[in-house]
């Protein structure tokens, strides 16, 4: 087991050299917040991880969530550090101030969420999908349910949680049978709902679930679905919990990993119907859903970053502890010094390099969206945040899985051995491609929704600006390899992307090369990022600016990316121009 | 959870048309001996594993071996399992008649072995640890040791056990410390061993431990280390076990999967210094290793198949089971119809495939070597079996990593659930890409002793090989776009040697570029023995020989490995042709 230390240098050298922050925060009209600010919250974000948090994620791997008569129990310890996490005020940073939020950048939220989730994936959770249920209501609820809800929330005073599948719809919710008969001023939910995340805990007076469920004169299917407000315990007058509600767990899933994260079975009316509260229009529920999912999935792809940091510092810490090679004088060294051990550790720093350059500059777009003058400048934002959102989660939960995968490797025989705790960064990793909307789900969301749809067009905009970059970079002779390995690069993308243009009526093409394709843009997306690190480095080591044992190492990862993990691009685009047809050509009888 | 059954279809094909079993027998003087034989051997062993072991697995896995007060209690199961097997006499397939062993052609053990691995990997790595010690002693010990321990190795009667790895000495065998000290016609052992694989259990009256030690004169390194046997029970003047000897297993690992195979600290001589026999020559120990390690390096290779097939068998039915989609008229339909869960089960598929062929036909390689009629014959096809080896253990076992992955992604949720299974494969599988040797163990392997310690000239035989069936290949019409393929894989593979040669005296390139280096030789071979198998479908559909059904797939599965795994080489050898710079060049304390 190593302990979490918060990355800060290469936390502050995102958001100060590629975010920009200073400059989104004079055009945002903040002008109090800034970069120095910035720092100051993530050091004390990050005392929390390494101090609290980081010590915990053992505990919750071996002392997982339990059931009891009393509900769910969480591992020791979460309850207490929930309390500090509640009371440092964490789960405000970016909700509005109406509501008691601090309006703080989504990147800053997003800079801070990386400390959580790589100190304790598990625990992180929790406040996750409390963000999540936070924006849904924000977007879509009334103002009275508003008012009754996210204050509350916002403080950390209650959780939240998001209930969307059930046995029979997974990916497809089209099959969501959970129903809500109107009852007053409320509505009655029956039903069961499974893979509820956090669904019940100890750690504060009240839990809000949001549920998906049908109300009677729904029609089939995406389109006769509504959202409620479905919380553990009824308010009373003064807006205490008080009465039970009828939503109780009523068992606890015996998983590979994140064993410290309670997955409920949560059954909704077992004693005849739990009260709930619609959230906007009815059978509007699934654009409510993703809103909530929208967030959810940057912040799953988050979690890819996370744990990748974390299995990395453990991977280096155990590479510079670990004797084993022998001089020819019998003096012996540690494995760093092995050029393969080398290469891991490279590929790890690489890829989590690239990783958080990419999920913080795909936040930031959620502000520039938001704080945009105009509305066309807001949509071309918001544009770019649909775009990258399947790449974040998609690209960068695989990748984490590599990553995790390499810290096993690193520490050989003992990897494998449980107490080590690489192998739990391993597992607990696993989920990240599935939740949330699976790999599959989220390739066929960018070739579909984010691409086909618009003809290409968001994209392109993305490749302009991609270009913009190696354009840049081929006027930088130090840079010239970088540049030629990017160019080629870009090149692999407009090939796929006109592929992909040209092949949409074979209705099974998109879906055959959407994950290839997929990848392929994430490769791409994170040379960009590296090549645009790489830029800002040398122009600071040429201003004799920043610290320059930090500036020549992040030349050096981004040559070693551009060199080890761009050229991936390749392979991928071989195979997104085989098209559909050995993929589809086999009956189902034939495997 | 899902049942094992043989893919006899894929073994007897690949066992016929591409190790041209019938032949093979012919040449080697062993008419009685054919493919008739062999296909009744499979299904007999198939049955074993599907009836026997394959149920035995998830209890492996939920109920692992457990250390009690009389040593080591294994699963509940197992041992009445180990007692079928060796009734069967399915240890003694391969060893020489001298010893009780039935001497058929090592291919076929090869093949019997799969079943074991796929269907119980915890358990099958008992015997395939005791076929090891079968081969170290059949090699090195003298007449007597061998009449001495081998007929009840053989028979199944004892099983056998390597004891490598100390604390300090894992990869680097260097520094072991065991120490042996004549005593009489013995030696006294004595020391700590680790990650020792079935250690200690009680299915056999006996354990034969093979344990590297120095002798009180041995020079330092690795060419001081010796072999001893060292038994669990010492044996009586009758040859049964007698006197219990000071060698006991003192903790188990817990470990991330095969939680079915015990994995053992061993203390020898606590109690004064266990009994044990010299194997082979003082000092000699290495070499007596490296057969012993050899042969268990292509069964571990075998191991990715197995686990491979395993999880494949069960992905297909929960695709076919799963009904996830939704048509327009509100009927259902299985995953098993989606685009990318297809990919994803072709994936699997072919890379199953592909290790089949090729795990066999470099485990046929041991028997054309045996049997060849001269020695320079003989000594080519020792080169070939030597070539192939570390691409058999590094390649499959890295590929095995991949293929288990989507096992649970085609899951979906349900395949982060235990109870599910398909993560059970997952982590079993994790160990294989670490024991006998890690990939960069089996990578520095193939680049160094394997390919620039003879000019490159073992390896120019093997593309000259596949450059022949590139050729073959490019004279069908339809396989016109795979012999291209084929062409521009093996002209990379080319590069990748010129490569190496040319920069053998940067003493950091061969090991910063040699898992590219590996992999980019599995993906080729992969594509030559898949490439192999389009040429004899499509020949065997001409003639309307053999299940045009089976063939037809075979053909398309080839197909889909040129154009989704045989591209990887691109990118395998951009990254070799960047060399080591970027990959050597931060300090240790920039990481």
């Amino acid at each position: 087991m190593s302990d979490y230390q918060h990355p800060y240098r290469d936390a502050e050298f995102v958001i100060r050299e590629l975010v920009e922050f200073d400059q989104l925060c004079t055009d945002a009209g903040m002008e109090d917040i800034n970069s120095e600010l910035a720092s100051v919250i993530m050091t004390e974000a990050g005392k929390l991880g390494s101090e609290v948090l980081g010590p915990l994620n053992r505990v919750g791997d071996a002392q997982g969530a339990q059931l009891t008569d009393k509900g769910v129990e969480q591992t020791p310890g979460f309850s207490e550090a929930y309390q500090q996490f509640a009371e440092g005020g964490w789960q405000s940073l970016t909700p509005s101030e109406e509501f008691g939020g601090q309006n703080l950048p989504n990147v800053l939220g997003t800079a801070v969420s990386e400390v959580w989730q790589s100190s304790n994936l598990a625990f992180a959770l929790c406040p996750l999908l409390t963000q999540g249920a936070i924006e849904a209501i924000a977007h879509h609820a009334s103002d009275e349910l508003k008012q009754t809800w996210l204050p509350n929330m916002i403080s950390g005073r209650w959780t939240g949680s998001m209930n969307l599948t059930e046995p029979d719809a997974g990916s497809d919710l089209a099959a969501v049978k959970t129903r809500a008969v109107p009852e007053g001023d409320h509505y009655l939910i029956t039903g069961q709902k499974i893979f509820i995340t956090w669904g019940d805990h100890q750690m504060t007076d009240n839990i809000v679930h949001l549920v998906l469920a049908r109300l009677p004169d729904a029609p089939p299917g995406v389109k006769g679905i509504s959202l409620f407000i479905v919380p553990k315990f009824i308010l009373d007058e003064n807006g205490n919990p008080a009465e039970r509600n009828d939503a109780h767990c009523v068992s606890l899933e015996h998983k590979l990993g994140i064993h410290g994260s309670p997955t409920c079975v949560m059954s909704f009316g077992d004693n005849g119907g739990a009260t709930g509260y619609l959230v906007g229009e009815p059978h509007n529920g699934l654009s409510c859903m993703f809103t909530m999912m929208n967030d959810a999935r940057q912040n799953v792809g988050l979690q890819g970053l996370g744990i990748a940091e974390r299995s990395y510092q453990q991977a280096v810490q155990y590479a510079k502890d670990r004797i084993q090679g022998t001089n020819r004088d019998g003096s012996r060294y540690p494995i760093i010094k092995f050029p393969d051990v080398r290469r891991m550790l490279m590929q790890m720093k690489a890829g989590v390099e690239a990783m958080r350059a990419l999920a913080y500059i795909a936040s930031s777009e959620i502000d520039r969206s938001r704080f945009a003058d105009d509305s066309e400048a807001s949509r071309q934002h918001f544009a770019r945040v649909e775009l990258y959102t399947p790449i974040v989660k998609g690209w960068m939960t695989e990748l984490a899985q590599e990553i995790t995968y390499l810290g096993v490797q690193i520490h050989g025989g003992m990897g494998f051995i449980e107490e080590t705790g690489a192998a739990q960064h391993y597992r607990d990793a696993r989920i990240l491609t599935i939740y949330e909307g699976t790999t599959g789900i989220q390739a066929l969301d960018l070739v579909g929704r984010k691409t086909l749809s618009n003809q290409g067009q968001v994209l392109a905009e993305l490749l302009a600006d991609i270009q913009e970059t190696q354009t840049e970079l081929s006027q930088h002779a130090e840079l010239s390899e970088q540049a030629e390995a990017l160019k080629s690069a870009l090149d692999t993308a407009q090939q796929a992307r006109q592929w992909l243009l040209e092949n949409a009526e074979d209705k099974t093409a998109p879906g055959s090369v959407s994950v290839h394709f997929m990848m392929l843009m994430g490769y791409l997306c994170g040379g960009w990022v590296m090549a645009r690190s790489a830029l800002k480095a040398q122009s600071l080591l040429e201003k004799s600016e920043g610290d320059p044992e930090f500036l020549q190492s992040k030349l050096i990862t981004a040559r070693f990316y551009s060199e080890h993990l761009l050229p991936r691009v390749y392979s991928h685009l071989a195979t997104i121009k085989a098209g559909s047809h050995s993929v589809m050509a086999l009956d189902e009888e034939q495997f």
